[in-house]
């Protein structure tokens, strides 16, 4: 696995859930470490997201407490207090001040959290931490809700003959909770970063990779990526090139992580990549790639294995962005199907045997010459999707 | 049906459609008319659209030529020649000049127009054209697609002793037809009114109807909304009371025809109508709404039954629009289910119960004290839409 240095890991179960599966997740750094965070702008959301805001970046972060199983949102002033409480007993737990904790829940909303079982919980956790693969991967069972698996990616690299490493664990899967999926992120590394950097950083990937990745385009009341870099690599992490090869391996494993989700949405039979170019910035091209990817139209088409260059051309074109329609060329795994703001003749069989077969439907779509591109991915809308979602019930 | 005076109407099958059902509507004014339009914002475009655009306002309009069957859109250059060509048969048949043609096409979309049946289709479309009932539902029914029936909508208002009459027809039925769904929509009425005000008057009354309805969100090649206003009628329409009733009745008229396309969406098994008010303005409160209504997850959870307020209150919050989360109230068929932040309590049973047994789903949401209010209507999803859209082939 090679996990970075200095960080300890830990999952049990405290009876949040009923099913008896872990659902306490204790991160921490042996020494105070840098951390940086991303969260939902949802109006809606949870006590820990205003918690969190309070405390990242910064340069002295102890620990990351999750609870899966119970979101303690939409849950007033009883919540807020919950929350407070999960701070103060993990700085119990481990020997640090609650203002060191950041705080994740995921679950149900509009219950309130068992707190006699979580402060349980939080105790065995911190008794239970280790440094092996086991820890590492205790934790990231324990952040899972509805997830058919864990969700993992690592990275590393060399700078000045010296190891930096990443470790990323998260948890979403589409709307198959009992209200909504919250998306998790963490990522653990021992790169020695500021904490002005190491939000910068943080937030441009996450406009890359989780910003970029949606299943029914919810942004939860719960969703938040924390990254925490405790120094622990002798690396010397001032130069720019060290801090290129940082934000690319960042990016490169928040990617991997994010993608993970689309990928794991309920029923989801495939998952769509939306490669979208020749705009006149990459934020027109987010735009376009978002439109297609929330369509259901789109999504309902690749689950069918069908061709459609109708449906992407006119999601790319409901947008706000401007741009010649008679420049329009739209590819899907590699077959042009659309050139010039015309359909042309392709081998529709083959076409749709090779989106039948390949769990990936790669779209790619140029709306002009400028130099502006961006990527989306999603996850295809099929009948499985929409039985567990109307059938499924608070 | 009470008809305005001074229209005459007719529809007939040309072939355009393999089915062998109308797809030719004519509607002409005796006299040159005032005519506004309001058309899709949608980059790729029918050349119909264009060429409306040019001619709306104005106060000579003779004739609205509808094909249905094929929306002449990414067609190119042929594409253009033909809908000038559709103008051109239009004006010889009815003895105008073509610059007095608005053309609306919906269909089949890549694929050129079969010229020589459609010429001669106008042709019969012109001898053909009456004023009675029969003649108004015969084009009525020419501009359907893949709708279940016929969409249409009367109102009459005094004014000084004198009657206006309007009388207006749709189509539109979600995605289910080969590409995408249009939405058409023409309003023919006596009232006399002049072109600025006709257009400002129409793209009001859109904006709080038409633009209020979605299925999928996709706003297609072809969507055009066109009023007819002819004069016929003898009542003074310059005091600002006439023109006030005339948009009261407008708007009753395009709520009334647009409600009936979500809930004609194929499958739909309610039309889901959001309120929101207490939002700072109106245009907020749209936006809210919007969001709710383009929830896979509301959507879905309304198929099945399921007073999910996690889901509609997520919705709410996730656009740009601020508001105090603790404010936030939610009842869906007059019961409160939400109120100040929180869940209360309340008949679960009775409340799916009223959701399983009513073809309309009315979602309320207060998200503060403001005075801005918008509704939206929308269908919901269920298997069976997504069967339609996925095994659909192109």
């Amino acid at each position: 696995m090679n996990l970075p240095s200095g960080f300890k890991f830990s999952g049990v179960s405290c009876g949040i859930k009923a099913s008896g599966k872990k659902d306490i997740a204790l991160i921490t750094s042996d020494v105070p470490a840098v951390a940086a965070g991303v969260y939902t702008q949802n109006v809606v959301r949870a006590a820990s997201i205003d918690w969190n805001r309070q405390i990242t970046p910064t340069d002295h972060l102890s620990a990351i407490i999750v609870n899966s199983g119970n979101a303690n949102a939409c849950t007033g002033e009883e919540g807020f207090r919950n929350n407070q409480k999960m701070a103060f007993e993990t700085a119990n737990a481990i020997d640090c001040t609650s203002g060191q904790v950041c705080i994740m829940s995921t679950g149900v909303i509009g219950q309130q959290l068992p707190m006699d079982l979580v402060a349980k919980g939080i105790k065995r956790a911190g008794n239970e931490l280790g440094s092996g693969d086991s820890d590492f991967d205790s934790a990231c069972e324990a952040i899972l809700t509805t997830d058919k698996g864990t969700k993992t990616a690592f990275r590393s690299f060399e700078f000045e003959g010296e190891t930096v490493r990443l470790a990323g664990m998260a948890k979403g899967a589409g709307m198959i909770g009992p209200n909504m999926a919250t998306m998790l992120g963490i990522v653990v590394t021992d790169a020695s970063l500021t904490p002005p950097v190491a939000q910068d950083i943080l937030k441009r990937v996450a406009d890359k990779s989780f910003n970029c990745i949606s299943v029914e385009g919810h942004t939860s009341t719960n969703d938040s990526l924390v990254l925490m870099a405790n120094g622990q690599s002798p690396a010397p992490m001032k130069h720019w090139k060290a801090l290129h090869a940082f934000t690319d391996s960042l990016t490169e494993l928040c990617v991997e992580l994010a993608t993970q989700i689309p990928a794991d949405g309920e029923g989801a039979s495939h998952l769509i990549s939306i490669k979208v170019s020749g705009a006149e910035n990459d934020a027109d091209a987010d735009t376009v790639a978002r439109s297609v990817a929330m369509s259901n139209l789109v999504k309902t088409a690749v689950a069918g294995a069908d061709p459609n260059w109708g449906r992407i051309t006119s999601a790319a074109g409901l947008t706000s962005v401007r741009f010649e329609p008679d420049e329009l060329c739209l590819s899907i795994n590699g077959s042009s199907i659309f050139e010039k703001g015309q359909p042309v003749a392709f081998d529709e069989q083959k076409l749709s045997q090779s989106m039948a077969e390949n769990f990936e439907a790669k779209v790619e779509i140029r709306i002009g010459s400028g130099a502006g591109e961006a990527m989306h991915w999603t996850s295809d809308l099929n009948e499985a999707y929409v039985k567990f979602n109307s059938l499924y019930t608070t």
